[in-house]
């Protein structure tokens, strides 16, 4: 595999990223738990991106996203097509910048997350589920507002921003052996593996998957795209297909892909609540369920995860159904 | 009132008490958050001891007590009887100690809590739920043990202990004008009224009780002990009565004591849960409902809060009943 093709964050621009965004985002907290490494046989340092403003490592990309427009191209605003945390992040992002972020969501979302979206200033047009209506309401959007879209992970600001999670977490706990982050359109995963190839002369990146949503697995296995079919994952936010960007990166700098039953993930998200009193959404603790199914092969090892974001339905959790 | 008859923890003792117990405990986070200050009207600092050792503040109390006794009585035991934190605390500590804890508790408690004392070590012994078979049951553990009772509240190694949270918040945030506690036999509510009145000159202390187990509220009122009488709270760790050493220390100590209401402690404990992503029991969200109850009374203030544990029964939430 050749990398000379590949466009990618560079390690200044993911350092630009960050002295761009640190101003706005929290410097989140990274946390062990001893009861959850005796159970995993490993060193686990968590890093809180679910304390993260918005509830989401979303926030990162979409302020870099935001602020990285010039400065008539951010006054007509941003757009995006998405039902979650990164239409919570990008409204929130365009707020602070002074701008207006459209989001264009599906017209069964759930209250909840269209009120999100509200709160934090979005202004939303719904339309049909189907991802050929998304797109055609996104496109007449950006049509009259002349706002730009700012994919949620097909976009290389996006990746930079994803990255600076991974930047703190290495120069916080610059031992690391391993950094597992999960994986949906692959915004985070390429960030976390292009961070730990600049960053770390000894750190491998492993992707966890829900094994019901496992396109990234044989995308990687077969090095080309497949995409996600009707995935049935609790993992909402793991549900979508890599894409034209994320892929290549991913094919280069990620060691391998682990996927996981939706029983390891619920025990996983039920020991981050119950152990260490964080809140997490089921997508954040994919990373621990695939180190808990895997649990003799990393003996003592020193493993980073990326919590990925808090936003859990309380209305209708996984142990209650 | 007089102070001169009161018998309190000094600050030495207090101090005394952090550092034994440091090596043993967390030093816990303290967290803010700008949507709950805006929703409040004041600048609220969260003291995390949900996330300390055992999920709630009472493991400072026990470690204190279990590291207090000689060797010889440490050797055959403490005993105490308690269905919540702290028989879990005690257990946890006794055992770290070398040491035995043995738990009496209701043969009516929820399998969660029996198990959860069970894996720290405790050992327990079932009775009936009426205070007189518990009394009765405790009293004959510790003949056939040699056991030494450690009261949950009312004993000043553990008060000192309790202190030591409020100790390490105000040496991260010596401008707090108001700490808030909740209050239920008051040991934490002792320990940190006495802390903010050994270390600080000018920060106030209120306390903050449901108003179905309103007789601490009562008794501050009425300047003698009053019991609580069927508390039917969902806050499950405030049901107790105050002490006779808990007692006369709050009132020389404590500036005030607002109740609140049922649906108040449940709409701010799933503020927390959804805007901090921090897990809280019941009790820890007692503070903050009562500064949502009264929120245009500290217009801009500096509050510190105590959010006393997070070991929320997940099978059974406030919410979903």
């Amino acid at each position: 595999m050749t990398s000379t093709s590949l466009t990618v964050p560079t390690l200044s621009e993911i350092q630009e990223a960050h002295r761009k965004i640190a101003p706005f985002i929290h410097r989140t907290p990274v946390y062990s738990c001893q009861s959850i490494n005796r159970i995993v046989h490993a060193d686990i340092w968590f890093k809180c991106e679910n304390m993260q403003k918005v509830g989401a490592f979303k926030a990162r990309g979409a302020t870099n996203a935001v602020r990285s427009l010039a400065p008539d191209a951010l006054a007509k605003g941003v757009a995006t097509h998405s039902s979650g945390n990164h239409a919570q992040a990008l409204s929130w992002a365009a707020g602070l910048a002074g701008t207006t972020a459209h989001i264009v969501m599906p017209s069964n979302s759930t209250p909840v997350k269209v009120n999100a979206v509200a709160s934090y200033g979005g202004v939303i047009t719904l339309c049909e589920s189907t991802l050929e209506s998304r797109e055609k309401t996104l496109a007449s959007v950006m049509e009259q507002t002349g706002a730009i879209e700012i994919h949620p992970y097909n976009n290389l600001k996006i990746i930079a921003g994803q990255a600076t999670a991974t930047v703190e977490l290495l120069e916080e706990r610059p031992e690391l052996e391993c950094v597992v982050a999960p994986v949906g359109g692959g915004g985070l995963l390429s960030g976390t593996a292009l961070a730990c190839h600049y960053l770390s002369s000894q750190v491998r990146v492993m992707a966890a998957e829900p094994a019901l949503a496992d396109d990234a697995f044989r995308s990687f296995t077969a090095k080309r795209f497949i995409p996600s079919v009707n995935p049935a994952t609790i993992a909402d936010g793991l549900r979508t297909s890599l894409g034209s960007i994320t892929l290549p990166i991913i094919l280069e700098y990620v060691d391998n892909i682990i996927t996981v039953s939706e029983t390891s993930i619920m025990e996983a998200m039920r020991l981050i609540w119950e152990r260490m009193k964080l809140l997490v959404e089921p997508s954040a603790a994919v990373p621990l369920a695939a180190l808990m199914e895997k649990r003799d092969e990393f003996p003592g090892e020193k493993i980073g995860i990326i919590l990925s974001g808090g936003n859990a339905d309380l209305e209708n959790l996984p142990w209650n159904r």
